[in-house]
């Protein structure tokens, strides 16, 4: 039997779209799937990322710091501690998406990209969205003023110690982030 | 100004719908916010974590490895490497849920938990999806006699050098895992 699937959208809204995936993976008879996708092309473009979420230090007086962001997100109603991120516009290369949001949603300049991973993906029983995570060296003043009139954003420097309270805070983080805030934490510094 | 939003079903499906949400966050007039979710009160029930993600490691003949899957799915039509995980399902305890969804996916039996996160989101920008993050020990033997018919997942026990071949090899990775996988590939042991 050849395994296929065919996706139907189940709305025509120009952001994000819920399909519903019928197919034969493992079966005799088709079964359905639902999923949510910003793709044009969902499933077919699940290997082209979406977005970048940069991973960003800095070195300060005080030392080396991990730049996070406490970010307002409507989906959830409340601040979210994570990284600064964004969409890739049509034609951009990863490297310019990462400068450009970085300085958008920070202020901070980019001076060098250390590591860009391949995409990972956000939820993949739920969306074929995905992303790069790029670990970055940034500089300069962190500022509010190249944000989108939507974006409500906060910037802050964050040693070991304060992502350990993070962490036991109880405060909502990206799950995106947790994985290497929990690894700053388990190593007491930040490199 | 009080700050509010109203939230529109665009489906009715059983599992995932589409909703429009309007609100007035940092706006003088309504902006429209576009996402998806599982529950039956989205946004509202944000804290509620949807999910867990469990990060089994296991003690062997050979030392201590981490147990990562690698699974189908879907919305991707491919294999994924990540974590075992599952739906909470209604009523059970976060622990019932991490002891089941280990042995459904790998076999493996859960011997302590060792670490229980606080909600973290899969992408507030996209979702109000949240889950935990489970760091546990896991001992027996890898089997997947308990999966569902649904469910197409292979263990794989792997050291931290078998990590960073994942990890550079450009195969699909889950993003609630990349971050963990670097962690173990950087300490170049898995602890």
């Amino acid at each position: 039997m050849h395994e296929s699937y065919s996706i139907e959208p189940l709305t025509q809204e120009p952001w994000v779209n819920l399909f519903r995936v019928q197919h034969n993976h493992k079966s005799q008879t088709p079964r359905t799937w639902m999923m949510c996708s910003r793709k044009q092309r969902p499933i077919e473009d699940a290997s082209q990322a979406d977005a970048v979420v940069i991973v960003p230090t800095i070195d300060t007086a005080d030392g080396r710091k991990l730049v996070v962001t406490k970010e307002f997100r409507v989906p959830i109603w409340d601040y979210e501690y994570g990284f600064p991120a964004g969409l890739i516009d049509e034609g951009e290369s990863v490297e310019a998406t990462i400068a450009r949001e970085l300085k958008e949603e920070t202020g901070l300049d980019l001076v060098k990209v250390n590591h860009i991973s391949a995409p990972v993906y956000s939820s993949a029983g739920l969306t074929d969205e995905s992303c790069v995570m790029a670990m970055v060296q940034a500089s300069g003043e962190v500022s509010n003023i190249h944000q989108e009139p939507t974006e409500d954003i906060e910037t802050v420097l964050m040693d070991a110690h304060q992502i350990g309270e993070l962490l036991s805070s109880g405060k909502k983080v990206a799950a995106k982030a947790w994985g290497l805030l929990y690894h700053y934490c388990q190593l007491g510094r930040i490199d």
